[in-house]
């Protein structure tokens, strides 16, 4: 943090307004205190906004109320789950911040229906283990599961490493009650794996970042945990080499659940940070999972996927022998971001994605833009699905590196757009990309986009200023 | 067809917009004969509509011309591809039929990046024949493969038996090219598995069933294909054993690419069309199949699936031991409609969801719809997804008998419903289905999905009538 306390405006909300707002939740759980006020205007970026009320409600009709309320008087409201999101989505640029952590409860586990029905302040990792104790499996692994909230993942459509086999947030979410700006709630969805009874609105509220309703609770599609999970590291003397081996991966007819990307940077830092005994005389690492049923089947794939690893170029491959070896790969690969954070005082971290075959092409294009603009851009990420994560290091006392920062970020969208690929992959657009977002898209979407935003918000109170270019570049 | 030709309304657009329309496509490809716009009033349902005219463009740019033409005369379009559709969505209510056949190529297969680019008169059949000559797999398989295009599967975001395993249509979509009412041409989507970089508008166009877009171009996301698929026939001496071995086997933790229900009357209509030599002594028949890399792994979890279905009162468990004896079966559940359409004069098939816990229940219910309303309602259907196909047999010149024909179908989807179920699976909502729309959705989101037709379509010039209540039921 680092606003000045005595430069925080006060709460300029009419103190009858407050009441009335406290009425609905209780006293404890409405805050304008500064220091609850800057607690609730951060999130997983470098970014700040301050929110004049901070709100917890602790039920679906509680959040109906407020929705009612700041409709009536015109005030905006940010929902946020956990705030670990990296692309300022949460960040409640005025108005009611709208913490919805206190509505935390997995309100059912089906195993005859293979489903979950959660609040959105259920963490990701809470869920994928109580699921996992009664045999089901709920595959998407953002990298912040240990935090993160499965609103805030239904909002951003949240990734994960496991995606490359089994698909994002979105495709595991059957129904969603939402709040919409009107205070209406509507659900969407069923409990039926195929649904075609009207437009799939449920699809449009996932990633919309808070813009256009307030998720309340989701049903979300479960599968049986498969029986076995093996994983292995895969050196290289080179990154190139690392992404040529991943397409070369993609195509053998094996599905991998996992194919995992750390550059030599990220691994020095993970080192620094867990000194797990990962190697040093290595330019990239490949972490490849694969996991199903059969052990003779998985043990097999996971081989095959070796040999194409040493006829592309790995130096060495190592399999994890038992899950304590494995689980410490995963650790090293989860601790990235925190790894990298500690290296320079800042880190703007991308999430740009290509298609499959252009992942030599980015990480050729990732490595070139760092030498030209003279920055530290450590890159790791999802590379089976071509979803990858350059992190720009960087110090934003320093007015002068900040420039090319942000040059280099202009060039590493441009880049991946210029392979066919987008701005965003699993972090969403929030605040820091909007100003981008018409050179991915085209001038007749974006059109169509706040169109439908204005549709289903006509005052635009959920979370305003996101997504869509507002003229006026938030990256401070 | 049972129109009289005689009682045929003349076309009455004027002569002026006609040769501006004939101007676009060429005086081939706009058709005004009353044996054309018969042609193209009907569908896979026995509703009977009559265009204007009939227009056949070539290009995604005659398809801009024709609806920015459209736009400023204010004249109805309702797009079609092989009017195959089962809920009446292809049905020109007035105005343009704007039949998409002529633009069937295959654009590109890229081994690559594991996507098809095609346009919307593809046939299903076809692409899936194509990625398949060189190793990859195009899953969504509905029913009508062999005649259906691909622009209609994803306007009504068709299934198929495997989507058990595979998901349904729109989780294949990854890009779209969209002709909108305005004329302006827009990409959503794009080449990468993941994007979240502005809102899923491409999952709000599939499954909207030509009323909010013009697909002209779709980019479909392969997947290697499997190296092995098994089969086998599960016959019951009861429907409701059949249902019950089904959610058994979806709790074993393998994941079947498909449990396919037939009931004794569909077996019978079947083998009367065929004479496959299907069981005559048999209440219902499973046809389960799993898929995989690893024979072994294949040929286990069949077994495993087989052993389930004799403890839950499986009289007999046959796999099909040659791909020729596969095929069979699958001709029989592929001529099903075709089958049961020769019982009866008439059939009106519905495709109801229902959770998979409830589909014993489901099942119950209709046998006990077939005997309140005296009727024969043969049942088939993916019973792996909760998504099953009664078919009311019926005689559409039997008033008497019609009535209790609605008042089964509106059970049938009460009933539904009442299981936490839905409408449509995979046919959608088009005509017939319209008027019980919110006894399914409720209000708050039935209003919600006309404000964002209008948003898009603001003079409502695409597939007029479809899917909303008009208050007043399309059923002939």
């Amino acid at each position: 943090m680092s606003t000045d306390p005595s430069s925080i405006p006060p709460v300029t909300l009419a103190p009858a307004l407050l009441s009335e707002l406290r009425a609905v939740v209780g006293p404890a759980n409405l805050l304008t205190e500064d220091a609850d006020r800057l607690a609730y205007g951060i999130d997983g970026t470098w970014v700040e906004r301050l929110p004049q009320v901070v709100i917890l409600p602790a039920t679906e009709a509680e959040v109906a109320k407020i929705v009612k309320i700041a409709a009536r008087v015109g005030i905006a409201i940010t929902p946020r789950g956990n705030a670990s999101g990296l692309s300022g989505g949460a960040l409640p640029r005025a108005g009611i911040a709208l913490a919805l952590t206190r509505m935390n409860r997995i309100i059912e586990i089906s195993r005859d229906d293979q489903v979950a029905v959660v609040e959105p302040g259920v963490i990701t990792g809470e869920l994928q283990r109580a699921v996992e104790r009664i045999g089901l499996f709920y595959p998407p692994d953002p990298s912040s599961l240990s935090v993160s909230a499965i609103g805030g993942n239904i909002a951003e459509n949240a990734g994960g490493a496991r995606c490359l086999k089994y698909g994002v947030t979105g495709d595991y979410v059957m129904a969603l009650r939402v709040v919409l700006p009107s205070g209406a709630v509507i659900r969407t969805g069923g409990r039926t794996v195929k649904n075609v009874t009207g437009y799939n609105l449920r699809a449009l509220f996932v990633g919309s970042e808070g813009t256009l309703g307030i998720v309340t609770q989701a049903t979300l599609r479960l599968l049986p945990k498969p029986r076995h999970t093996l994983t292995c590291a895969a050196h290289f003397m080179d990154i190139e080499a690392a992404a040529h081996a991943t397409t070369a991966m993609l195509l053998s007819g094996i599905i991998p659940t996992t194919i995992e990307l750390m550059d030599r940077t990220t691994i020095d830092c993970v080192e620094a940070l867990l000194h797990l005994g990962l190697p040093n005389d290595t330019a990239a690492l490949l972490l490849i999972s694969v996991d199903g049923n059969h052990l003779d089947a998985v043990t097999d794939d996971l081989a095959t996927l070796a040999e194409i690893c040493q006829t592309t170029g790995a130096t060495q491959v190592q399999r994890a022998d038992t899950p304590e070896e494995a689980a410490r790969l995963w650790q090293a690969r989860r601790s990235v971001a925190p790894a990298l954070a500690r290296r320079r005082p800042n880190k703007l971290g991308e999430d740009i994605a290509v298609p499959r075959s252009q992942i030599p092409a980015m990480v050729r294009a990732v490595r070139a833009i760092a030498a030209e603009y003279q920055l530290l851009i450590p890159l790791y990420g999802h590379a089976g699905d071509g979803n990858l994560h350059p992190n720009i290091l960087c110090d934003r006392r320093d007015a002068e590196e900040m420039t090319r920062v942000r040059g280099a970020a202009a060039a590493i969208f441009a880049a991946a757009v210029a392979l066919g690929g987008t701005l965003s992959g699993e972090h969403g657009i929030g605040l820091l990309k909007k100003e981008f977002l018409e050179s991915d898209l085209g001038p007749d979407q974006i059109a169509l986009m706040p169109a439908i935003k204005a549709t289903i918000d006509p005052t635009g109170i959920f979370n305003p200023g996101k997504i869509f270019p507002t003229g006026t570049a938030e990256w401070e």
